[in-house]
């Protein structure tokens, strides 16, 4: 517990009024000042010191209603730029995002699954090279790199604590990404920032409580409260996929029998489907599907049943007032959605507890995880200013 | 957003000594000074100012070690005692609580199953009246009543939305009990405020995200979070009792099937023993599986295997540091705590987060309550001073 003094006072202002006209530019300088209780001298003060630092600039546009007319400010969104990199098995994805979230360029590179560290890092490094270079990036305006990734990440040292997916086990990744691109590092769970990214850009702008699903290779949840990415102990809150739902179950890939998982992620369906006869791809199950073939109806229809449950347990768990489904299942096959909502949902939703959260569809999709990444970056570079 | 402006650095400085001086009493103003940064006038006026408000005394110890001693500062515990109320189907347990928590006094008294919300009131009323006159309670210190019971409570209006124990639906607790007793009255969930007494004074103290299981006439569970109760949208944070764990599993009283409470509460548990002979108490049932009877070793072995399944699922959602257990089953037969630490945890636990947090048996038990609740009613008190 620090005191309350005249520092922390004028940086709290400062980064407030930031806040205030990230969110709502253009605004006036009369509005700030009534929204904070701040004289308008001080506002004056900070936007001129804001504007000096050229996050700031006086917009074209005039306050309306009554009274004098005073010039709107708005943000510079390029004075601040981040690099977000997604990195799974067989996928590498880079962006570069400005202080709006909006992604200015990005590109995909395959990955080869049992690449080394240094490698994926090396190649991280050189498509920042490329993107900045092409697109003409003000390199000086990037303020750090994030990096979402699946696994389990230990967020505040940035390392790689263990990623069945990447193969990696206590990788220093924060460490040795910035001592190759000079960069401040922000690595995540991918889950926790795609859900922050849908959060602050997407399907969930404005919802307090936002639990974010992801159905696909694993099966997981991220919570933002308030604002902030919901972490426990390890940074493992969230862990949906490992919650046991049949003790007598199908064996999990973690060891447990009867992971809710097992009912619903990709390799666990294909391994199912593979006692019929041979399917190599999700697609090729869904086709099956399509064509009628019953245990390829009962296989999908029992998973969409389990996903209506995973949306009920993570209501009853956390009592979000946003419900957001995303992952390779639901990016691949959209009909998922509606069939959930349509078949299921009710049914398994506990009654207290109907008509407390919307449910919605991601809006991000493929570019979640890039996006988050970046602005987790960049709310780490404020709240270190 | 608001302004950091002088008079709330003043609020906040005097809140910061107080706590500080609450949890490290006896202490020095030296000591203060250091750890919040303050210069040692400020901290002098602000502890002048609570002493003479009666929040202080000078205790009669000096400080140790070397250079000048000083007089240490401890706090006066009863000049601010509040009320605490659990209601419960047939009971209600009534107390006063000091500002360290302790328990001054309390009286459980039946509580007639139908009885009107009047006529419940009326006897809180009474017995608020009988325990001060008999224990010699300064009413004056008294800053307000908690009530704690089980159900979903809107906690901001103190309102009981539902809850099936009392036989409540949508009544006005908080309004009702002021006008009746004239005090502040603050109304929440029964687990939420024994989390919160397990974190502030039992089981939990110096645990940053608590999880406090509830294993009784429902199971249950709240988080508390670097100190703050984790409510969700509704206050319904915690459910665990209605995730599904089976889709062709028993019916429960909340018209799903296979929630995972049919597996482990008591009524359910109940309801089983009756499918082989009638069995009119939870008693009864442990004395069979204690004769060896197999039905009944069979149905408590899965009720425990269940525990340990709501342990995991608790742990994999929240990340907790901490997982206290308690409710009636728990406190009845205290070996179910070993037992399903020794047959169930560690299988049942995702290994990933295997040692990440410490599990507890409830230290407050029957009284964490009225601790809880007594202690929320201090903490609005403070907030709102």
């Amino acid at each position: 517990m620090k005191k309350h003094d005249q520092d922390f006072m004028k940086r709290q202002n400062r980064l407030t009024v930031f806040e205030i006209i990230k969110n709502q530019q253009p605004i006036s300088r009369a509005s700030i000042a009534k929204q904070t209780g701040m004289s308008p001298t001080t506002v004056s003060r900070i936007v001129g010191e804001l504007t000096e630092q050229g996050y700031l600039l006086d917009s074209d546009q005039v306050s309306s209603g009554l009274g004098r007319k005073s010039t709107l400010i708005a943000m510079v969104d390029a004075s601040v730029l981040s690099v977000g990199v997604e990195l799974d098995r067989s996928l590498m994805n880079v962006g570069i995002v400005d202080l709006q979230g909006k992604l200015l360029c990005s590109r995909q590179y395959p990955r080869i699954p049992d690449e080394s560290v240094d490698k994926t890092l090396e190649r991280i490094n050189e498509a920042i090279e490329q993107l900045t270079q092409q697109h003409l990036i003000d390199r000086t305006r990037i303020v750090g790199i994030g990096v979402g990734l699946p696994g389990i990440v230990n967020n505040e040292e940035g390392i790689v604590v263990f990623s069945v997916q990447l193969g990696w086990k206590n990788v220093a990744l924060a460490k040795r990404l910035k001592e190759l691109t000079g960069f401040e590092i922000a690595v995540d769970n991918e889950l926790k920032v795609r859900a922050l990214a849908e959060h602050l850009k997407g399907a969930a702008v404005g919802s307090v409580r936002t639990a974010l699903l992801g159905f696909g290779q694993g099966v997981g949840s991220a919570m933002i409260l308030e604002g902030e990415i919901y972490r426990g102990v390890m940074n493992s809150a969230g862990e949906i996929g490992h919650t046991t739902v049949d003790p007598n179950g199908m064996m999990c890939e973690c060891g447990k029998a009867g992971c809710l998982q097992t009912y619903i992620n990709i390799s666990s369906l294909l391994s199912e489907a593979n006692r019929i006869r041979p399917i190599r791809t999700i697609e090729e199950l869904f086709e099956a599907k399509d064509a009628g073939e019953h245990w390829a109806v009962h296989l999908i229809e029992r998973a969409l049943m389990y996903m209506a449950i995973t949306i009920n347990n993570v209501v009853c768990m956390y009592n979000p007032d946003s419900v957001i489904l995303s992952g390779e299942l639901v990016d691949k096959f959209p009909d998922i959605y509606e069939e959930v909502e349509k078949l299921y949902l009710s049914r398994f939703t506990w009654e207290p507890l109907r008509g407390s959260f919307s449910i919605h569809r991601s809006m991000l999709n493929e570019n979640g995880v890039i996006i988050g990444s970046g602005l987790l970056s960049q709310n780490r570079f404020f709240a270190l200013d």
